[in-house]
């Protein structure tokens, strides 16, 4: 039998709760074989593979590696949001470089769409370059958007099923304060994730399944003019005297969400008034069927690294896909992507099995438009029935010490770096 | 002896995680004194006693009281920002005479410093009309305002301990996304309540006692130009390449804070640009000592509602100072505010005792000058050692059903009305 070739693992996309768990999936089933050596973990993605910044995470004390169940995104691996582009081809001719010259036989990208692309050309050039290497996908989303709309290349993406529960838990939480104090401030507004997909601001509805609450959603799938929003806060006002607003951050404000401060310089890209601001700044200005204002929450990145919100279920299925991952790689299955199936039947349960990880990035999956409600500001039971299993039972219960969470810290053991520097070429054009 | 009387509860202002907790206090204790007769909660605070709306707790089920510890404000009785205004002579008569048509001698008023001005007020007024009340006020605030800046009155409002682990983990998990995804969003920026007064800001501070985070805390106490904190960020992407700031909700932004939208409309309230989105948006225009953007969070009343951060210390401290002041209500204490002072010694310990309404009203805490950084963008360790108490070690343990929070329902048994409707006078410009 050949001897063990190394693994790297490397994280991509925004942080989810449950990231971690998915490392540590990969980690304990890659101790359990005995065709992979050590495991690296590319510092900040695939940067990290481009500039040698490569992590042992083989060498990490066993107690942080189980304390990565409970916390999001490692600060010592990290991820990133560079992107390999099918034009970057120095950048694809060095990471095959960089994977030869620390005998690395295994790639691992923890990712969406984009991660599951750019492992499929990897896997592919590494061939083509007489590098014998087995790429493999993890799935990684919290706007659940791999895959198909079909589900039947994945269920629902780890990530997911976390950032559901903290809309629950805010939802509940908020319509406590908003029925406690609606005298006041009788309508919230509050701002989920998901620019172009509604599963973030679609869970809102797990918190109230039997539509008890003055809750409407709006989802990015489902434009509607100010006016016809401000139409139905004000009807709900005139029906509750209260009402709690759950919107996608991608809702499309149109000019109401240009602006410009006191000195007439217009805001762009990253620092726009959020979309929560302009439909609080709406409503108070064309006025509310009833006493008080219209306040906004926009919990932000808050939503996806809350980690005493993180599913349990969640959690458990996102180290299982490592560890289907691992098992995926070390079979020498290049070219696919972990994936987690449900089962048929009443009982929620899913399956562990591989998807094609060429299928996997020509897929764009979308929020059924079945599950949005007749009124548009609402979700179906059938949303409901999928997304109320991913959510668990009860909270997760976190490792304190000294009245703070205990999470891990990884130590700066580094691979030696066998090559010249390499600035990645999205990097040269300053 | 005389046949036991009854007893008014009003809770007023901002909600927090732990004011049902002294609600709990408050009916176990008066459950056990042959003084107190059947405990009523006014709907909505004062409002409710000049609606004559008042919710029977003493006839709730026993399940539904215990899970006051879980329920952040309770919707059934709530809260108001009515203000019972010294002008209002005819609002003040109305209560007396609600309180005489029910029997009640005794009125309980959980809030901040108006509160315990409105409680005082009523009590010599009842006295003056011969009514015989014992009025006893019960703190309750995030903002922890109540009282004086030497903490001889109360050392800290039940409410703000709570809110200070919010921030302890809202920050903790923040650093671990910032640090991991720090390449594409280096500055995260989140807004804190506390208009005038920044010990929730301060809080931050928690999250890192041993200054290893790249935080920077600005309280609106210590104001400075855009053009510092700016310089000041971009000195600590220099130094860490990651920057998180916590700001004030009340720190003074200037003209920068004044919008207008597309259409040119300006605005105003609670509808202005907030000064997260403010800070981010200047940060983006003049630039980042490093690659990326700066983003923004504001968590809003999600700080104040989320009870999955409620402070154990909080929450048995809320308890017993509702106990104590039904305590001092039963011994006929009018004019009192219960309160909670700390022990001296190195291990925290609390005592629960007295204050007189009226010094506490004409009380302005303020956020001690010696406890805010040399650097201005900071606070001191004497502020960690009087905060970190307060946050507890451990999670609070929240009783689910079906995923979701298992929260007090209470049950509509309300007085019934004897007197002729009435308009709260504050409710009649309309």
């Amino acid at each position: 039998m050949s001897r063990p070739r190394h693994l790297v693992v490397a994280q991509s996309g925004g942080p989810t709760c449950v990231i971690n768990n998915t490392l540590r999936g990969i980690l304990d089933a890659a101790r359990d074989s005995d065709r992979i050596g050590t495991v690296y973990g590319a510092c900040h993605g695939i940067e990290g593979v481009l500039k040698e910044e490569l992590l042992d995470l083989t060498a990490q004390p066993a107690e942080e590696i189980a304390l990565l169940r409970f916390t999001p995104v490692a600060g010592s691996i990290g991820t990133c949001r560079y992107k390999l582009k099918a034009n970057q081809q120095e950048d694809f001719e060095r990471v095959i470089e960089v994977f030869r010259a620390h005998e690395v036989g295994y790639f691992l990208c923890i990712g969406g769409n984009d991660s599951m692309d750019t492992a499929d050309k990897i896997a592919q050039l590494a061939q083509q370059r007489g590098l014998e290497l087995v790429a493999v996908g993890v799935p990684k989303t919290i706007d659940n958007d791999v895959g198909d709309s079909q589900f039947k290349l994945i269920d629902h993406t780890p990530g997911y099923g976390s950032v559901a529960k903290y809309w629950l838990h805010a939802v509940q939480n908020a319509n406590e304060e908003n029925a406690g104090s609606s005298p006041a401030d009788p309508v919230l507004v509050m701002q989920a994730m998901g620019r172009k997909i509604g599963f973030i601001p679609a869970a809102a509805r797990l918190a109230d399944p039997r539509r008890e609450m003055p809750l409407q959603i709006y989802l990015a799938e489902k434009p509607c003019a100010m006016e016809q929003l401000a139409d139905q806060v004000n009807d709900q006002l005139r029906r509750s005297g209260r009402c709690l607003v759950v919107i996608s951050e991608g809702f499309d404000v149109g000019k109401l969400g240009e602006v410009k401060d006191a000195f007439g310089h217009t805001s762009f890209g990253a620092s726009q008034m959020t979309v929560a601001q302009v439909v609080v700044n709406y409503l108070n200005r064309v006025g509310l069927a009833a006493k008080g204002a219209a306040r906004g929450n926009v919990p932000g990145t808050d939503q996806r690294h809350s980690m005493a919100y993180a599913s349990t279920v969640d959690l458990d299925e996102a180290y299982c896909v490592g560890q289907k991952a691992l098992e995926l790689a070390a079979r020498g299955e290049s070219g696919y992507m972990a994936t987690l199936l449900r089962n048929p039947g009443p009982v929620y349960s899913v399956r562990y099995e591989k998807a094609p990880l060429g299928e996997v990035a020509n897929s764009e999956r979308k929020f059924p438009a079945e599950w949005i409600a007749p009124d548009g500001h609402d979700v179906t039971d059938g949303f409901l029935r999928y997304a109320r299993p991913l959510v668990g039972e009860d909270m997760v219960s976190l490792p304190m010490i000294d009245g703070r969470q205990r999470m891990t810290r990884l130590q700066p053991i580094h691979a030696a770096q066998k090559l010249p520097p390499y600035v990645p070429q999205g990097d040269r054009r300053k």
